[in-house]
């Protein structure tokens, strides 16, 4: 069955979140990709455990701590202007390069991304990469102040769009996000750039891609 | 203020989860250390994520699940038989040296554990350290089917030891258990063996602890 609209995850599905390894590399040598790495983790630990918590604070304000967390953690002491530079690099982290390719192909259909970004934080990235016209939706969970893979987050894509859930195909790299997508409702494709396991939450997705390009051609 | 009681988290606090270790090793020669991080890893991600989905499955379904896919991250072929012999160091993890002389030293307080262990996990470790006299209550996360740190979890030792959340002193060494506790309200300590930075979740342990024997030297 086609999807009569494609949803998708930003960091790490469009846009890739390791282009700041190349501004953490060049702040602190041989330190680019353990810091990138970990200020990843944090960056979404922090997500789970605050909405776990009750504590929500907007995605900008997590990506900061995740950083600082990591920084320290490293034993590496970035100055203000450094730390203003590297969270910077995280408005302005390229697009994959099949990402625009892709989502011109799929002109027909409903686009839009759900994210845990903030709106600012999307609105940047998107513009950053001349993707403003592709989406008709650009949504955001900071207006339901809890993260994903929380369901009322997944709902929010269906209220927006009008569309049934099942009907709707949901794409994203982060294996926990396409477990949560799963679990609510959606048809689910993971891009599963590195051919990592299928996390062991209890949910598979309805297909394995590799390439965002793989989406043209599913049954 | 002195406490007027003592709850414990169990993994990592009382008992070393790097105990299994040894086992993995065994199993799997020079792979031991980054089969124990991974699963442990897992096995904590999968708590979080199952909480926000909604689906929550108890702590042994999930050691297990962090388990499988650790191994099958790392590419390395447990057969059933060594699943089982893993799974079971879990229920025979080592005390660190110093968690029996501390309770016993505070063996004038209430003094219970506050753990995501289900029930008969939590029994058996305990047993296998011969800590069966220590506490008044083994409180798990199981009976509300959610896990740390949703503030609902920490309410349960409340209530079941009767005792106002700001009396009671938490300690545990893990900084996001830390962080849930402290946002709820108890005295929290932190038992940070490694010297590790406090996670960036905006809130701060009322002392910071390098070993449980300091627990009797807190002003």
């Amino acid at each position: 069955m086609k999807p009569q609209a494609y949803v998708f995850d930003a960091y790490g599905t469009l846009f890739d979140v390791y282009s700041v390894q190349a501004k953490c590399e060049e702040i602190f040598p041989g330190r680019g990709a353990d810091l990138t790495r970990l200020w990843r983790a944090r960056q979404l630990e922090y997500s789970w455990l605050r909405s776990l918590m009750g504590r929500y604070e907007d995605f900008w304000k997590l990506t900061g701590d995740g950083l600082r967390y990591a920084c320290q953690f490293l034993g590496v002491k970035p100055g203000q202007e450094q730390i203003e530079e590297l969270m910077q690099s995280y408005l302005a982290l390229d697009a994959f390069p099949e990402s625009g390719q892709v989502l011109a192909k799929l002109a027909a259909f409903p686009r839009a991304i759900l994210s845990n970004g903030t709106p600012a934080m999307l609105e940047a990235v998107v513009r950053h990469n001349g993707l403003e016209g592709q989406f008709g939706h650009i949504i955001s969970v900071d207006e339901l102040k809890v993260y994903k893979p929380h369901p009322s987050v997944y709902q929010l894509a269906v209220e927006r769009l009008g569309i049934a859930k099942e009907n709707i195909a949901f794409v994203s790299s982060n294996g926990w996000d396409v477990a949560g997508a799963k679990a609510f409702g959606f048809t689910v494709y993971w891009l599963n750039r590195q051919g990592a396991p299928v996390e062991e939450l209890g949910v598979l997705p309805d297909a394995i891609i590799k390439s965002p390009l793989d989406l043209l051609y599913l049954p």
